[in-house]
């Protein structure tokens, strides 16, 4: 079978090697379509991001979808010909953090195409995978482009239970890539009364404002607008930080109301952070991280039809293109989500 | 009568002024003592702190407690004769914060001894102090000095009941000054199960382990203490952050365990955070500001015997005396809390 | 100016009385749009409920919509020509729960149309009110009908805020008349995953399921269909308990998830409450009581067409007419919420 | 070995059996102190309560500490000799609730000496135990008496969890039994402000006024003295309710001020519940069932002397006395906690 390999920064193979066959409790899925996320772009693009690098070759990927194939010994939660989204978090269950049911802080996480630990963890950019039945999904009724998504929609359902009360409330979302429109709808589906949205492009906020934000600001030509919001001590009850940019956190935090909760999406290394405001104003600061039983709550949600992500599907490249693919997804004036089919 | 005046650094002076009468709702109290609280030392020792500076004289001092020499018209609640202490927490009860029972936030708030309104809110070092009769908590059964500590710990009550669930929990302390040493009453009335608490200097480490503290680190001479709380992602679950100061705040997040929740109540002004690993483990930096009814909880808890701050006060000096009250409180080597006899 | 008054049960009139002017920050409504209310029927119907009786003539109604003929010294918020929902809760913002911000706890609340206090509270169908600028939403952009409905939508907003995390959740909604329906529709608002409703008539059962809910269920005819529900110690994450009769409470009881929660809505005084099953499973139970805030939230999420409420309005009668409202509104098997234009 | 049998109401015998001995991951313990509970007194006295009922001999007891004389392949956590307590919580770990790390939920759950299941799991009051190396608790200086405390403390420490925050706030216990008074001791070391304790016996309330209680009520002779706490829509904030008796219950919820919390340990089946004025004060009746992790926190806190429960130990009987120690704590008039020696 065929895999999808970087080897360093711009160097991207198209590799050949066995599948293996299915243990008990395992399944053989076929991967019909993987998303490219931004950590998969940070390897092809720079070789990997702050402290995580690439040191030896390593199959990207961990957004993916595909029909089931063959099933191991002993399951049966699923069948031979089923559509199934398949989750990449693979937590060991045993460790104090699973013990406690925290599954996303698990000391021996093993989530697809990661190169934190060494050796790295090899991903699903492959045309046939080999997983635990309790990561799969039963996708029925979606279309595999859209099961590909519950992986990053779940980050943003997580980033939604963890910003608690929703109903009526008034939202900003800074950064409109996939994860910041994935939170303009998450927010949406809770009951956000009011959604702002900011960013630096034009093409992404007008993909924010097709998908539920009342209002886009761009923060290159237009940051008076968001400053307006700072007045009488703050108007959102809850942000969501996608950007990881110091900038667009000071500037939320300016434009919090005194209460007001973030939720921190981006990933951005350290970060200079007006402390004082946040701590006069009593704003809380709270980290997102992953997902576990949410992305099952982000398949069910698209197979109810109370989210709508295929407006966020822009590419959708033959697996023989996949560099082009990663080229696209990089592209921020023209993709959103980028695709591969296999 | 006689007043604290600071007219800039180092410029402060002893000043008479008219003592005005009660009127309808309010209470004439003799100030019998004062704490002196870091604010007043800043504007003692640099003329203000951050973008708070003194443009003309001010009237320090917003920890009191006296007695009740006169009521006006229609006060019922307390009774000529009695120790109260005076909350210096003034909301106009009619904004949109008021109106939410948000009270510390208020839009208008008159806290006694600050600068940042112009003209500046006049503080409460003073021998007469008119006040509203809901300010005044009855003190009965405290000394002077005890009552005028509930001010501090009422911000560091509401600091706890801002750390969310505290039983059994384990518990690290940053700063060792007086609302460090508060905090560690506090959470350990609060339930608190291990308290290890930080400073710089070995007598207020001292202090701390004398009130509470099951471990004390010296964080100048061994940093490396802290750090063996760091592995398997981190120890604490609580983290009173009381010193504004970056590595402070940075060691916590390090010694955190994931989902671990940080009260930050020193002001620092804007800091460096590793925003990152605060996200990877889901950690929540929860602003803490000044306090409301926890004025009253923290009197009422002193009266019942349930936290004794008698031993944090290590100085009191007479009014004549007051600047070298101000000097002894500026020296962490030898003073907690300094307090003033009226 | 005409006023809809009962004297006592099925003694409904209509009588004239004269419009007073707005005083300073009183506004003159003419109100357009009046629904009738479960506990306008009681009034009607029986005269009272439980302790609450009638004990003198009382104008009815407490759901309004109109628009503003007249504005009092120092009103700004709205404007003559507005149409209005006016809220029937008037807090005395004085006693100790107002001042926390409780208002729904008022110790000396005025709403309309009550006859808990005596005298009694008089009601807003009458075809003038007068009313405090803070109980007037704008209503722009709404028809007079959909204002009327802030009201008992503001109930099941508070409620649903009341039932915490609602992302993905499973509802259970036990009794479908109006209240039942509006928890249906804010349910879905806020991001539940399932909803299943029971009731004992069809009408109602069908409004639920053209209206959110994803199955029905005739708890007369078909109460297997419920204890499905029950195995592996149940499955609904949420009950709203619309009734008040124990058998809905009990069988919800059996129906929810350890840990679940149950909003209680319906008052039914007294229940034998299957407590040994509520405390093993952990389940809490938290009563839901009016709104406050949630007024206006229910106006802004109709504006933004968050909410349709439309679908529920069954029967509009003129004023003339309004007797033949209340015998209508009294039967569930044809009318969901009627409404008197005014 | 010897084991208390019980065989039916008031056939309690003292039988011998094998010893096995410790598998992987398994410890033997030497069992020095076993507490007889509420449950082993209702099937000593009743053959079993509600539903649940002997259908076959078991062994009773589930409260127990003793000495580790033995280890099996793999144990590193506890060393032969050490004082051990060891709870009698079994979850199997796998199923759905487990999955959440809601373990006291578990579906499958063997909790010692439980008649629930059939075949009975047997119960700890036997010489020598086989426990997993993970019910043991490293109880080192601790009297294996207070050890023995560890599991019903581990429920009040749950139940004050659930209660939420508690620094300074007004607490009524009704029912002074050892869960009621170990209540009154967590709620206590969790910042409780005021507690007020009911029973029916002079001999319990007298206990409870030793251990923390602020004010004691007799139920039986002073009824008016709870009611004086109804007034201005009532007082406490936090009910433990530990009777599962309705007036209890129902005295609660007229002396609870709006938005106050009920923790429900008292199991007594249905119960007739003032579910109207529950509604309209807007409380929250949450189950408390049992514990998990919890029961490590109330050893480490004896451990640490924050709570102090040898004076709840009223009798210590030898196990040839075992029926006298059963008789003795059925008598309210003169036992709080009896233990067995083994």
């Amino acid at each position: 079978m065929k895999t999808i390999v970087i080897h360093a920064a711009k160097d991207l193979r198209i590799e050949e090697c066995e599948a293996p066959a299915p243990g008990p409790g395992e399944v053989e899925v076929r991967v019909a379509t993987g998303g490219i996320c931004g950590s998969d772009l940070h390897y092809y693009n720079h070789g990997g991001f702050g402290a995580v690098r690439l040191k030896e070759p390593m199959i990207l990927g961990h957004e993916v979808a595909g029909h089931v194939t063959a099933i191991g010994p002993g399951v049966e939660a699923v069948a031979v010909g089923q559509l199934v989204a398949v989750s990449p978090s693979r937590p060991c269950r045993d460790c104090r953090f699973c013990a406690e049911g925290y599954y996303n802080q698990c000391l021996n996480m093993r989530f697809y195409g990661s190169a934190m630990p060494f050796p790295h963890v090899q991903g699903a950019f492959r045309e046939v995978l080999i997983a635990d039945v309790a990561q799969c999904a039963d996708a029925t009724g979606l279309t595999p482009g859209e099961a590909a998504m519950a992986e990053p929609l779940a980050v943003c359902l997580h980033a939604t239970r963890r910003a608690g009360e929703m109903l009526g409330k008034r939202v900003l979302v800074t950064g409109c890539g996939p994860i910041g429109l994935l939170c303009i709808l998450a927010a949406r589906r809770a009951g956000a009364g009011e959604i702002v949205a900011t960013d630096l492009t034009d093409f992404t906020l007008s993909m924010a404002a097709a998908n539920g934000a009342d209002r886009v600001i761009n923060m290159a030509t237009d940051p008076a607008s968001l400053t307006s919001y700072e007045a009488q001590k703050g108007s959102f009850d809850v942000l969501y930080e996608c950007t990881g940019a110091a900038p667009a956190l000071a500037g939320g935090i300016a434009a919090l109301r005194p209460g007001g909760v973030i939720v921190q999406l981006g990933l951005g290394g350290d970060m200079q952070v007006p402390v004082q405001a946040l701590t006069a104003k009593e704003l809380q600061l709270r980290g997102s991280f992953r997902f576990h039983e949410e992305f099952f709550t982000a398949v069910a949600l698209m197979q109810r039809g109370l989210l709508d992500v295929k407006p966020l599907i822009t590419q959708t490249v033959p697996l023989a293109d996949a560099e082009a693919g990663f080229l696209a997804a990089s592209d921020r004036t023209r993709a959103m989500k980028a695709q591969i089919a296999f």
